[in-house]
């Protein structure tokens, strides 16, 4: 568990339900004019000739006024007993995806996406320099029932001192494959959904998309980039503008697929502290918030999933863009 | 995942959030007098000389009429290229708890929460004695927020083919634990909780109350029994009493502290396929779902709490029942 009491502080933390139309205020700290309401940008993609923190830009990072982790101190493990402490160090960072005030990636064009994973691209190679740090998180919540508390479009990046579990899970299963196999299981998984041809939803030259086997969630997609790639932050900048297309394509499908839903977006990417390997892949998850998470799942780690993912493929396959 | 599209025809998946006060309908499936409209019982505590499925009964089980898993057939684990498939084998059945409409345990007697325990013991002990099974959850959603699809207060009994990944998880760690230390790190932790005094709720001869350590949710609130004990459905007849009266406490403590939250209950307890160990010791996890799950903790596993656990332990003996 990682306290962030500060954050108990967020004026906005218990609303209802449904993603509704973006209501643009004045007061949004992420509309264009509204720049001086936010901690000082860290990086962004400007308009030419424009300054730091005023108007004219593209894509804005700024610190998290409520920082999951700090970026000031050293880690200071130690224990108590039973149990393990650690101080809470880490980057917390807010990527603002446009300076207009909408609410989700499908409306933005595909330059502007662009711009916007090439600021992921940025930031984490950047704070990858920082020795004290692991992994970096980007992730993106839309809609209060997917945890977003402020509506204007933004990612978060989030860094952390020790690899998540949940990655670690991950990597190590990919590595017991390799070991098996002698492949990467990612590059296999691209391989079988192409021959099988149930569960890719959008099959270009550089990227598939796919609603995986066995998924845990109604109409959960994942993009992946078909060449063996372990890193986010080294992807080559040719490959940009087409993870920027299919990324566009997907999130319009599902947008029309569910009526706007809340979800979460993840970039799953090999830890910092690790060379590129011959066994994981970097991929991108999205999770439509869609159903409830209950006591079954909190109790089992399995997922009970009423949309099985071949329904869900031919549902986005068959909408129109 | 769980493919369970029987699940999807439900007719109350998506409804708004807050646990309202109960609304008791004719239409409540699971009121008394209604007794026809589930399907035949499993099990049932009664008054004397009442007949199954009919009026005057203190606890009814019923089999869920949206299984997540059936109940009849074989596993037929087989595999199709990288991926495995076996067949949804198990048991899927509804505890009501009460003839009356009220929306949680906190309302019911002593005496009544005892006859839920009891017949969570029952279930337990008879699904057990069916080898196609390893693994019996017991678990409770409360609210639309935490899942629950009906307001009348029941629990949820999942009985699976193979043992959940979140068990294996714990019983792995324990089970390290256990090979460095020799001791039951859950006995363990019960001794440190004494000796902190930090993060004990309720404390009284056979059981305490804890907000763990490093909890994962605000005022996630764990039961344990102090005894080692291994499995749910072998716990002693003179415990039931003591289980009741500190649940009821617990959840009158939550319900009052944080106005009748969303909650999730599970009974964490070791395989029906394993036999007694030195290391693992069954116990209740509460969840009150206060907060989202978002992008940050579906990508590493870790969990941003906003209430420390002293702090919420602080609060909860502080009010009086």
């Amino acid at each position: 568990m990682i306290v962030a009491s500060e954050r108990a502080k967020r004026p906005v933390d218990f609303k209802p339900d449904p993603v509704g139309p973006p209501k643009p205020t004045s007061s949004c700290p992420f509309c264009e004019g509204n720049e001086k309401i936010t901690p000082p940008e860290i990086y962004a993609i400007r308009k030419p000739f424009s300054a730091p923190n005023g108007k004219d830009w593209l894509v804005r990072v700024v610190p998290n006024k409520f920082p999951a982790l700090a970026i000031e101190g050293n880690i200071d493990k130690r224990g108590k007993g039973l149990y393990d402490y650690m101080r809470g160090i880490g980057a917390h960072e807010v990527i603002i995806e446009t300076p207009q005030h909408v609410s989700s990636f499908a409306p933005l064009t595909e330059e502007q996406i662009q711009h916007i994973f090439q600021t992921y691209q940025a930031r984490m190679a950047d704070l990858k320099k920082d020795n004290r740090f692991a992994y970096g998180l980007i992730f993106k919540n839309v809609g209060d029932r997917a945890g977003a508390s402020l509506e204007h479009t933004h990612s978060q990046l989030v860094v952390t001192p020790i690899t998540p579990i949940r990655i670690l899970q991950e990597m190590k299963g990919s590595e017991g494959f390799y070991q098996y196999r002698g492949r990467c299981i990612f590059c296999d998984i691209i391989h079988q959904e192409i021959e099988d041809d149930e569960r890719v939803v959008i099959n270009d030259e550089h990227f598939i998309a796919v609603c995986p086997f066995a998924s845990r969630f109604p109409f959960e997609t994942w993009i992946l980039p078909k060449q063996h790639l372990t890193h986010y932050e080294m992807i080559p900048p040719h490959l940009i503008p087409a993870l920027a297309r299919i990324a566009k394509q997907v999130f319009l499908k599902l947008e029309k697929a569910l009526n706007n839903p809340a979800y979460n977006m993840l970039i799953h990417t090999t830890p910092f502290t690790m060379d590129e390997t011959e066994y994981y892949h970097w991929h991108i998850e999205i999770i439509p918030r869609i159903s409830r998470v209950a006591g079954f799942e909190w109790g089992t780690g399995f997922y009970i999933n009423s949309v099985p993912p071949e329904d869900a493929t031919k549902y986005l396959k068959e909408i129109s863009i």
